[in-house]
């Protein structure tokens, strides 16, 4: 097999149209951080009385950009707020260096985009341990801010971009009390893809008024079953960020609204399904399905053991359904299960029941099913009521010659 | 690329010539439990008077020989012990049908060989979910009795094998109290290599005597840093089974020999290196050391996330010195880290130092010793005095070709 495809055979036939959304103004600009001929960096302005949630990466070497972030999510201000960030280089590993960067910019976007230093964020992604050159962003601020147009989210989502093979975007829209508002948002990466040090960045924007408090709450259970279930290669990146701003242009409060709730978990899951099917090297996107663990803690371990299995993720390249693996991996999770009341489905096909192959266990309707391009993998422990659900994609030889062929 | 090496490119130039270890005889034999035209048998007989110790996968779903294993090793018993083992079949996720096979197995050798049923140990390794045909084995058991020879651990070696690329052998001999002993060892396995599922057995022997208790001792201390201290792909078998025998042959009591304790260290650290070698697709053999960690359980922790990560092992493989994914797998592990005081070094290249990339850093030197056979990624933590090292191998379009290109 030679190089990967261009783009993910798992892609989307095209970019989705995203809704504008009042209150949030985007312009992206070549500043020649690394990659050369492309937009490189994107500059998201929200609207005074904007509030602005997020949830980033546990890493314990998580990157300066991902530290400043975490350390002004809190504050509630009425000003408005900025987003900046860069591709091609992550500023993470980089010292007192990474820190200065971090100042350099936000001082000079605040003073470009007249908005308080606490309220400007920034995410970088690419290649990690070289000192950011910031002097090239700053340089391009100015042009940035007389760019800003409330229809520029598709540049938006290219110009973050490192080895995405796909610009990756979802949108809904929800009525709240027979208001309608729109949430759009936009996401890079592909799990930990090479050549250098990838990193998923997600940002997420909606007219409804949401307070601070609320939407970080809604921010934080959603990631846990949105981006927290998803795997492309168990590695987890130093850089990962999602932001979601709230501009309340739409007049419409939705802190206490569960269709927007809803409508605000579809978005995530939608963005987070699409960076699984960017998975590098990735033919077939996978669903783990977790049920009857002692509990969702326990499912999850299960799910993610399965979906994290080079084993299981090699079959399924292989369009094998090679249970004996699902077996290996369940044993191995560390949570509770008991070997003889496993069961396990591929598809709608049972393979496994009670601790044994199924007795109209059938390998032709098992093989057909994953010779589709979704595959789903099906265990009950019957143990108790703990779910969970994860998502992955398989692990081919396109993964192998994106990540070792090549010298970063 | 295509097929896989035949044989690993890491394996020794040939099998070790193993000295006799007086008190244990073996025998082969091809019972055709899946393999045709090979012998697929082993039975090792060890004399009155021996003792026997083992550790064993921690998996929930392991197999049955390896329940019946660890149900028996507390015994003590003046009388013989036998070890059979098949490979082909792993009688794993076989439900009471497992149960049934370990039953008529190790009652029929316990017959045949005169040997009290609870001191008949199995093992198998093969194939999971599929009943294993035990009459095929004990068919073959009068010949196998007929055949014990005190130098047939090499033929024994070839018997255990699956899909291994080469035979495991380890030996040494130590002076106890002025008069020497003996220890000889085999192993198979390259990780939970594919088609089906493959284990590590693991047999070592000595004509030492050793109390059972110091015995056990010995292998569950030795065994925390030699085969719990490697990893092909992170996945665990579910049919790891290590059994080590001492005759006392010699007549010298070794339970409380310094000497003996290193020595029998030294063999299984070589079994367990051996496994790595032949870890599949792999070119090139590593080390992670980790110290400066706050424990030495996080010293592993670290290791092992270092070890498990398939971007760090297809870097490896790409002869690329990544070490920003060095720090991402620091930064993910979940054990205490201080990315200001994280140092990394490539074999004798100072790579990072205290948080940023080495002042004196030289890509040249640091690929250089990438190019090497023998990978050696050394990490300090700056925080105490915990230290760990494992062994790993590099993930190579081999890997995906055993286990994705051909159905099981």
């Amino acid at each position: 097999m030679g190089k990967p495809a261009p783009v993910s055979p798992l892609a989307p036939a095209r970019f989705p149209d995203l809704p504008v959304v009042e209150g949030v103004r985007f312009a992206t600009h070549a500043a020649g951080v690394k990659y050369q001929g492309r937009d490189d960096v994107m500059l998201a302005v929200l609207a005074p009385g904007s509030t602005v949630a997020g949830t980033f990466t546990r890493s314990a070497t998580r990157a300066a950009p991902v530290l400043d972030c975490q350390a002004k999510l809190g504050g509630a201000s009425d000003a408005g707020a900025a987003i900046l960030v860069n591709s091609g280089n992550a500023n993470a590993f980089t010292g007192k260096n990474g820190v200065a960067s971090v100042e350099a910019i936000t001082k000079a976007v605040a003073a470009t985009c007249d908005i308080p230093q606490a309220r400007v964020f920034t995410s970088s992604t690419g290649v990690i341990g070289e000192p950011l050159p910031h002097d090239c962003i700053v340089d391009v601020l100015g042009q940035l801010n007389a760019g800003l147009s409330a229809d520029g989210i598709k540049d938006a989502a290219q110009a973050i971009m490192t080895t995405d093979t796909f610009a990756k975007g979802a949108s809904a829209s929800v009525e709240v009390n027979g208001t309608p508002v729109t949430i759009a948002g936009i996401a890079k990466g592909s799990g930990m893809i090479a050549p250098d040090m990838a990193t998923m960045l997600v940002y997420i924007f909606t007219d409804a008024a949401v307070g601070q408090s609320a939407l970080q709450s809604m921010v934080t259970a959603h990631t846990d079953t949105t981006f927290n279930c998803i795997t492309v290669d168990s590695d987890t990146s130093t850089s990962d960020s999602l932001i979601v701003g709230a501009t309340g242009a739409s007049g419409v409060d939705a802190s206490e609204s569960v269709a927007f709730l809803d409508a605000l978990h579809g978005v995530m899951q939608e963005l987070a399904h699409l960076v699984v099917k960017d998975g590098e090297g990735a033919t077939k996107f996978v669903e783990i399905a977790v049920t009857g663990a002692a509990s969702d803690a326990d499912a999850k371990q299960h799910a993610m053991s399965i979906a994290n299995s080079p084993l299981i993720k090699t079959a399924i390249a292989g369009e094998d359904p090679n249970w004996g693996r699902v077996v290996m991996a369940v044993g191995k999770s560390g949570a509770a299960a008991d070997r003889d009341l496993l069961s396990i489905r591929f598809g709608d096909v049972q393979v496994a029941k009670d601790g044994w192959r199924s007795p109209d266990y059938s390998e032709e309707e098992a093989a057909a099913h994953m010779k589709g391009e979704t595959i789903v993998i099906g265990v009950d422990l019957g143990l108790g009521g703990g779910k969970a659900t994860v998502w992955t994609c398989d692990l081919t030889h396109g993964y192998i010659t994106i990540n070792a062929d090549y010298r970063s």
